[in-house]
């Protein structure tokens, strides 16, 4: 359980460890920090997000709970060289948005006296960095745990959501994880990431909608981070782009057949399925 | 130009309409209206969006604007039958999303006293009827004119852009504005669809992020306008497709490859190019 005494520690002051910090920090919880950067830590520090910070890895020595605000493999490769500084039954989580890949990395080599809780934090914004960090990035946003058997850490670290303020709490193995995220999120990066890549023209700019806007926020992506995820998640995401493209010819089809049942008939499918989101946007509020 | 005295009929009472008629009341205007719906009308007296209201089209004989609300094939139908009750001079405008195929089809019979004025109000709702009209839906939104020869019908239309709040008024060719519509709105329309229809999995809800959520808000379609904007824009919407799938299709070759180079090059090119767009943004506010 997380107490006010509870030894929190942070590795990574970006975005989301830095929002972990900034939250945490101000309902009066012990938060030290650890980052390669130290312009991340003294901006911390002077923001008072954290109490202690050093890019020194050995302050995680006494931490309780340790949150891993890193990348994907940078995560895997902090372990690998820093797990020994970890305290005897301290429990980890992290905040990497793909679960498989990384879990059969880190697991083979993970210190068995070790709690490594793994969770995705389903928030993010369009830049990065502790400066843009913000402590009511949480507030509409699902936190998801993946499934472990060690039930009293996964306790914790859903206090810990509950604490943060997310919207919603779900519990998912991670293969179900990673197929969610390549449909939710991965597919729809790569869709506006196409759109904005299949057509060069100035003059467009002038007359855009707010749809076409809505549609192409996300394109405006992290090169690093997103290689990472796609590529940590190849074979899902191939598939889902293949599903939709998939679709789409089908549309395409009855578009040239100028085919009026079939167009109607998945205007109507596609509109039944969007409503129903609506629904449970209602449920949630 | 238009004054307080001038005749303004409105032929269709719907989501677009409905909204002409509130705004244009609302700042003293003199507004008629003609609808099949006699409910529509009832609705649009009562709330005093219009003085007079008819489904008999006789209702246009003094009217000195007449603007169309209609979806396209009703408006080509409605000139067919009633274009003899125009008074002469007077000036048109209509609201349809696509100009070629709809100028085509009236220009050859449109009786050369009636300065017709193609214009695009681009705004809307995944609502429809007049019961969902908002005076407010244009203050934000693009007003695109179709070039024209006869200037001062053309600035009458431009003027009741500016009457009706919109926040940048556009003129374009009848080619270029259904190239840009096939792009901007149409493509995005059948990308939100088909995202809806290739998967289907009840529990997604629960776990869908913001960036789903806006890319898929337009998947609720309205089925009758859209299959006639599709239709009569299909060979550009189908160039548009095919060009967005050829842009899927790099991506996801680069990315069996692993191709970090390509797959970072192509982010770094839709995240600038989206980039572009906010600068717009910023400009017009």
């Amino acid at each position: 359980m997380i107490t006010k005494d509870t030894k929190i520690c942070i590795v990574g002051l970006g975005l989301l460890g830095g929002s972990y910090a900034q939250k945490l920090s101000l309902l009066g919880y012990h938060v030290n920090a650890i980052d390669t950067n130290l312009e991340s830590i003294e901006y911390a520090l002077e923001k008072q997000y954290i109490q202690k910070g050093s890019n020194d890895p050995s302050l995680v020595k006494d931490a309780d709970l340790v949150i891993f605000g890193l990348y994907p493999m940078a995560l895997v490769n902090w372990l690998k060289e820093n797990q020994h500084l970890l305290k005897k039954g301290c429990i980890c989580t992290d905040v990497t948005g793909i679960k498989q890949m990384i879990m059969a990395k880190i697991k083979p080599f993970l210190r068995l006296d070790i709690n490594f809780i793994f969770a995705h934090p389903m928030c993010g914004k369009e830049v990065s960095g502790i400066k843009n960090s913000d402590a009511k990035m949480f507030l509409d946003a699902n936190f998801i745990i993946i499934k472990d058997d060690n039930i009293e850490a996964m306790e914790t670290i859903e206090q810990l959501a509950r604490i943060l303020g997310f919207a919603r709490i779900s519990y998912l193995d991670a293969k179900k994880h990673d197929e969610m995220i390549a449909f939710l999120s991965q597919l729809t990066h790569v869709i506006a990431v196409c759109l904005m890549n299949c057509k060069e023209d100035n003059d467009l700019k002038k007359y855009t909608g707010d749809s076409f806007r809505d549609l192409t926020r996300i394109a405006k992506i992290n090169e690093n981070l997103w290689y990472e995820l796609f590529i940590e998640n190849k074979d899902l995401l191939l598939a889902q782009m293949d599903e939709f493209i998939l679709s789409l010819k089908e549309f395409r089809s009855a578009l040239l057949n100028e085919d009026e049942v079939k167009i109607k008939s998945l205007f109507r499918q596609a509109t039944k399925r969007r409503g129903e989101f609506d629904k449970s946007e209602d449920i949630s509020n």
